[in-house]
């Protein structure tokens, strides 16, 4: 079945210790469908401005990414220029040009309404609302959020809540939604609010999963080079769903083995710059690198 | 087979912000000995003054903690004071009084010098290596350091680091001891430095082991109040080596299922000041809290 994702598509300048890229490709729907695409088809919403190099649209083409919700208006892209020192965890903006995306109103085309997984990726919550209702029948529904719209736009982003089956936010965006410093309470008032289940990302200090029946906690793999970490949450994302929109049930042991594909899958995104580490493995590779994780785990 | 500890008995006053203890029992080989006492005899190797409350010798007792090696000095015990805000990672020390410890030589029973598993928590490392070369044959050593020594002893430590089979430092001083930031590649310099192995200790998020061949992640156990995280570090080795004292074998198995009995024995230390946790619970409830976190740890 297959997936279908609104958030960004951006052009981003990123400079890390290890070095600095200018005109990458970025932005949340970008990652999120790079990474799932290794487990299905996905179909991306969003909008880019005339700007956007012809390469990057062929990049999406050539991993069979739907790009026929993927608006061209008249203006430019969406641009991001942010750097990182050598705590990685921590991304320092310079700046954030929304552009065309200013007056994004995202539209599902007609024939992608009925599709059973839906991943709304960081953007307003009025938007990610929006889409919700274009869509049918949702099997489910996932979602992001950043701090800037939980303190501006918190009844809409509590609103939407209510429609979502998993619900994922960094630590510090977690503790800010709840006003409770401790992840096991924050998490617990989280489930309380209305989404099924939250899923709390730590960076390189893993993940916690937490529903109203169970909860699950998984360290990140380690990696010895890190070159930059743009995106990793939104890849996460999407070989978490990615992997549930493959699995035969969708249950509490196939969202554990899908959250491990998405650290997987975000370990290799830190790997090198934009997506282009995404683009250089394979399926086997993810595998393997699953299949060591296990091993460096069990006892 | 019995465990010998020689590090710091002490008097610790302590604040967090869920409260504040004075008078409070404490220092390394106190947490280590009371954690590894669930699982095996313990004699410690340490120094108090005439000072030291009567009530405290007389919990080591009730917890048949060996005490031949606890020498009563003339003068005034070892005082530390702390507090903590809520970033409970991070100690800041008001005082540290050594007092009798300024003199302390470390004199290991006879009749304890066949000890097969010893600990030598966080003291000078020539005291550490004094304390070796008095074991005859030890099965396994492991090692405690801390920032000071890593820098005022370097020589001294690196010279013990041969003789040690488990080195264990936290994150930031396995920083300090490689000057590198990525933990894989400061494991394994540490690997190559002389121990077998490194466990890195993360507090909240977790350990990483290393060894020549192998390595290990875990997560920490999720807590829902913490209220003095002192010593729970010496309380992960303390349940470390009394899972390893009594297992059938050394190997890869043993020591991975020894790494989480330590992390359990740490989650129950830090639920209360000074070792009082430590003092109301119960195999039982160490072996539940063990096949809990199995249960949230599995995928």
């Amino acid at each position: 079945m297959s997936i279908l994702v609104v958030g960004s598509v951006a052009i981003d300048a990123v400079k890390t210790p290890f070095g600095k890229r200018d005109e990458a490709l970025g932005g949340s729907a970008t990652f999120f469908s790079m990474a799932a695409s290794f487990f299905n088809k996905v179909n991306i919403v969003a909008t880019v401005g005339e700007d956007f190099p012809k390469k990057y649209l062929n990049l999406f083409r050539a991993k069979n990414i739907g790009t026929s919700g993927l608006h061209v208006a008249r203006g430019k892209t969406f641009r991001w220029k942010g750097w990182y020192d050598y705590d990685l965890n921590t991304a320092h903006t310079v700046y954030t040009h929304l552009n065309v995306f200013k007056d994004f109103k995202p539209v599902v085309p007609h024939d992608l309404r009925k599709t059973k997984f839906v991943f709304l990726a960081n953007i307003d919550p009025e938007l990610q609302y929006s889409v919700l209702k274009q869509i049918k029948t949702p099997r489910l529904v996932a979602c992001d959020s950043m701090n800037y719209w939980i303190e501006h736009k918190r009844k809409e982003f509590e609103k939407l809540l209510d429609k979502v089956d998993i619900l994922l936010l960094n630590d510090a965006e977690a503790r800010q939604l709840t006003g409770e410093s401790n992840l096991v309470n924050s998490a617990r008032l989280i489930v309380s609010m209305g989404p099924k289940a939250v899923i709390i990302k730590k960076g390189e200090h893993g993940v916690i999963y937490f529903s109203k029946k169970s909860h699950f906690i998984a360290p990140a793999y380690l990696l010895e080079s890190i070159y930059d970490p743009t995106g990793a949450g939104d890849t996460f994302a999407g070989g978490l769903m990615g992997y549930l929109s493959r699995a035969k049930k969708i249950d509490e042991a196939s969202i554990r083995k899908a959250i491990i594909y998405g650290s997987i899958l975000a370990s290799f995104a830190v790997e090198d710059f934009s997506v282009n580490r995404l683009l250089e493995i394979s399926m086997a590779d993810i595998n393997s690198r699953y299949r060591h994780f296990r091993r460096i785990t069990k006892f």
